[in-house]
Parts: C-alpha cells; structure tokens; sequence
C-alpha cells in the first residue's frame, strides 16, 4: 500500500488526508497555512514542518503525491517538486485540469503524473471544515490523457480508499463537464442572492427553500470559488452563454406569451436525469487496466456517466449507465 | 376559537387542514381531487364531499375560509364562494397576491378578506406530501390592503396556530419580493438544469453540491411552478432582467479581464446578509392591533424584514432586525 503525501490542508486536502490515513494508509501532510497545520496535528496527523521536508520524505518511499492548493499556488507548489522529487508518482485534487495539466508537462515533465478532481465541496473551508467521509460515493475525476495507466491507477486507487468512484475523462472534457455542473452553479447563486438582497429586508424575510438552496454556495469564500472560476475561464464562458441564452428565452416568452412553459418543461426534464442516475439500473462491467487502450476505453467510459467503482488487481470494476 | 374551511388538499391546504387541526381548532375540507381527499378522509380528516358543501358548513358556523387551489382554478372557487357565503371571513394560501386581490375585489366586495402566503414548499406535492410542521418558523404573508384589521388578525391568527410567522406586507410589495426570492430561483434552477443536461452524461455524474442544491426546485411539477411564476409575470420579469444583467455583467468581466471578483463579491455580501437574518439581535417590539393606523404600522414593520410571533389579545408582538 503506497504512502500518500499532502501538499495544502484546507477542506479538500485535509479531508484526503483523514480519509486515506483511515483506509490504513501511511499519510503525511504539509501547508502554507500555520493554523491548518498545527489544528492537523492536534489531531494526530504526521506534519512536516515545510514543503520541501514532506517532498523529500516522499522521495525517500516512492510515495504519490497529491497537491491540494488552490490553483494561484500551483506554480509554488510546481517549483519544489521540481527541485526535490521530479519524477515523483503525482496526482492533485484542484478542480480545474487544463492549466495543471499544461504546468506539469512544463516543468515536471518526468513526473508520473494523473489529474485528479473530487466532485465533493462544503461552503466552510480549512482543515477544520475537512471530514474522512467527504468524499463518499463522490465522483473523483482521474485524468486519462498525457498518462500512463500506473500512474492512472495509483490516483484512482487513492479516490477509491478514500470512498469516492473514479469518473476516467481528459482533462478538457473535465473542464467542460465542471464548467457547467460547478462553476456555473457558483456564478447563478452569486447572482440570485444578489438579485434577493436587492429586494431589501422584506424580500430576504420572505426567502425560503428555493433562495437558500439555490445561492447557498454564494456562502463559499469568495477567493477560493475566484480561484476555481476564473482558472476555468473559456469553459464558463460557453457555459455562461448558454446559461444567458436560456434565460433570456425565459424572459422572452414571459413578456411575449406570459408563459414559461418551455424553460420549466425543459429544466423538469433534465433534473429528473440527474435524478435517475443512480437508480439501481446501470450495467456493471470490467476493464483490464493492463490490456492496449486501457485509458482510451475509461476515458469512453467516463463520457458515458460511467464510473469505477472497485480496482481489483489490473481489473477495474465499473458501473455504466445503459444506453438510450 | 374560530374554525376553519380549507379548499383544496394539496401539498399547502393539506399541510394548513393538518396543522390548523394540530392546534385545537376544528377544521374540514374539500377538494376537486378525488385522490387528495380520499387520501384525506383515510387519515381522519372531515373532507366535505363538495366545495359548496364545505362553504354552507363554513356559513354556518361563520368559519375562516381558506383558499389553497392553484391560481388557474380561483375563478371556480370565488363563484361557490359569492354563491354560498359571499360575506365570509376569507383568506389564501396563493403565491400571487395582486391578482387574488383583484378577484377578491370584484367577484367578493362583501368578502371579510386579507390574503395570505405561507413561504413553505417542497418538492413533492398533494395531500401525501403535506405535514402539520411544513409551516414551523416559516413566513407566511398576510396582506394590510384593501383589508379590515378583524380580517388580518383572523388570517395572521391561523399563520401563527400553523407555527408560522407572519410578515405584514402590501399586495404589491409581497409580489415583488417574491418575484426575487421565489420565482426568479425556480427560472434559475430550470436553467441550471438545462445547460447541466446539455453537457451530456459526464457531466450529469460529475454534477454535486452545488449542481444538486442549485437545480432542486426543477424538481417541482412545472405546471404549479407554471402558475406561480406565470401569475406574477411583471414582478419576475423585472427579477429576470436584474438577474440577466448581473448574469451579463460576470460573462464580459470573465471575458475581458478573467475576473468575476465583483460578482462573487456582491453575492457573498448577500448570502451573508440573509444567513445573519436569524443572529438573535432582533428587537422585540409590539403593535397595539385596535389602535388607528395598525395595518400601516405593520405594513411598515414588515418592509423592514419584521415578522409578528406572536397575538395577544389585540396586541401584536413582533421582532425587527435592527436598523442598519
């Protein structure tokens, strides 16, 4: 069982490092952030006490190395690998791929490297928002382009110990996917307080389930959902003109016809997909991870809305959803 | 104790005819939904088998009649009503104010009437989805036009017996509001859902919190978000048209400096603003309910995001937040 080395230990860090020291695996961290490091080892956790300290231990056992900063510290974060272990097994849970992807084949071109991104998040953030179970049942993107299947397999097995399902996808159709089911939900829930506050105190009186369901993640720290958005820039942007396009549909029929029965028609239909994913009918199949086109058939996988579910020796275990 | 006639059993008159009960008070039913008040009936409930068989009981003992059908049907319901008891105590549980209060007006001038609008809902709907604690801490309006202070004491009494607090509010005012808080978020989450859907199955699995939180009301039937938003068009369409600017404001910003810091900024202020509503520094003060100019006191009091907890004898206690 490979040692695991954590590289940043806000809310999603720190929850990896919970997580798979749970699954028994030997785990250390570092941070930027002296209150996040000294809360984490309050709790027991081994913390080095920099960076580069922790890179070299994971030099020191062939551990995977996973970079859990933000993305405006990723160059940082680049930079000490380079120096201390530049062909470490390397994964990160930053939630855009695009840009890591490119920094890594720049400056960490022997890297064994695999793109990671869970789909699991809280509006608190820090160690102290962190939890071994955030990422139960999750979606955990692995990165299947630019890498080789051990390096593939190492991430996704670290997704798995922490309890998460892997989704196989490039890196660009991550983005793409995040841009619509992420970084779009950010944007219209910063929108929609907005639009509520505007109403002054009585409209924020009368808000209930649908004002705080839909603009809770405006609760999230700015900064942070900055550095997740803006890193995704031309995925939110096709995004953000589909979402314009919708609405001002919307705002077109009401004034016109004074009905909405398209948009709610629509957005009914496509919330009850969602709804129905996992509704106990997906086809279970297997993949060799050892066979030719290995990462070519997770990645067709993946766009399928399939996910592994189990790596079992060089065999993994997937769930697909049937086809239309 | 005065008792209460609820037409319509859905998932809001189902919740009132339960709750209203819940409180001591003697209540009936009925409802053009075969299914709704057999499913009433089963449960204990006395469901009258016509609207104007509960109407004549309701004359008869000079009960509060209580609106809860869907906008498109009011029409019906007002012509049983100027039939049976044109001179009843009347309120509703409609999420349009302005056009309830017009039918009101010319069909029902007799009518002891003040309107009223539980801000409670969930996904599901009819008699099965309703609970006699959908109302708990929730806001519920009662309107201060065109309205006598007997009539909005009676309909803000049974708010607070269902465990509600009411907000005093104009028509008007109540219709803005929610046009922003209610309306416009079920127009977001159908769009959110839309452009999610398009992105095809990879997409839909790797769609989480936000995704989910943000889309939820999609869920809902549309033909009741349908007549919600549709009855209130003016009002929405003014949310749509800040929620579109906003919404255009983040795109070029994105797009031409690669910063949406103002967008997420203004929302994050906002979030924080609706979630430090409930912090426990409200002011506690009364409103005297026989004294002159009582519905303008609470019309005003509710402008300022205040909400009466609770009826005295003829006074009103209410928390405001305090002044900026």
């Amino acid at each position: 069982v490979r040692n695991v080395c954590v590289l940043g230990l806000g809310l999603i860090g720190g929850s990896v490092l919970r997580a798979a020291g749970a699954s028994g695996r030997t785990v250390w961290g570092a941070t930027a952030s002296a209150t996040d490091g000294r809360a984490a080892a309050a709790d027991g956790f081994a913390i080095e006490p920099t960076v580069r300290a922790a890179l070299r231990r994971a030099r020191d056992t062939d551990a995977l190395v996973v970079i859990a900063v933000p993305l405006p510290a990723l160059r940082e974060v680049i930079d000490a690998i380079a120096e201390t272990t530049p062909d470490c097994l390397l994964t990160d849970v930053i939630s855009v791929k695009g840009p890591v992807r490119a920094a890594v084949a720049r400056s960490l071109s022997t890297a064994r490297y695999a793109g990671g991104h869970p789909m699991a998040g809280r509006s608190k953030s820090g160690w102290s928002a962190g939890d071994a179970a955030l990422f139960d049942k999750a979606a955990w993107v692995v990165t299947t382009d630019d890498v080789d299947i051990a390096a593939w397999t190492e991430a996704a097995r670290l997704a798995i110990d922490c309890g998460a399902h892997v989704v196989p996808a490039t890196a660009a159709d991550h983005d793409v996917a995040v841009g619509r089911v992420s970084h779009l939900p950010h944007v219209l829930a910063a929108v929609l307080a907005s639009v509520g506050a505007d109403g002054g105190p009585l409209a924020l009186a009368l808000a209930a389930g649908s004002f705080r369901d839909g603009s809770r993640v405006a609760g999230s720290r700015p900064e942070l959902v900055r550095a997740m958005c803006e890193g995704n820039r031309d995925a939110l942007l096709t995004a953000l003109d589909d979402a314009l396009g919708r609405l001002g549909a919307a705002r077109g029929s009401l004034a016109s016809t004074g009905s909405l029965t398209t948009t709610l028609a629509n957005g009914n239909k496509a919330r009850q997909a969602f709804d129905g994913l996992d509704d106990g009918t997906n086809d279970k199949i297997t993949v060799q991870l050892d066979a030719p086109g290995a990462l070519d058939e997770l990645a067709a996988l993946g766009l399928r809305g399939g996910r592994v579910v189990a790596i079992d020796g060089s065999t993994a275990l997937a769930e697909v959803p049937p086809g239309p």
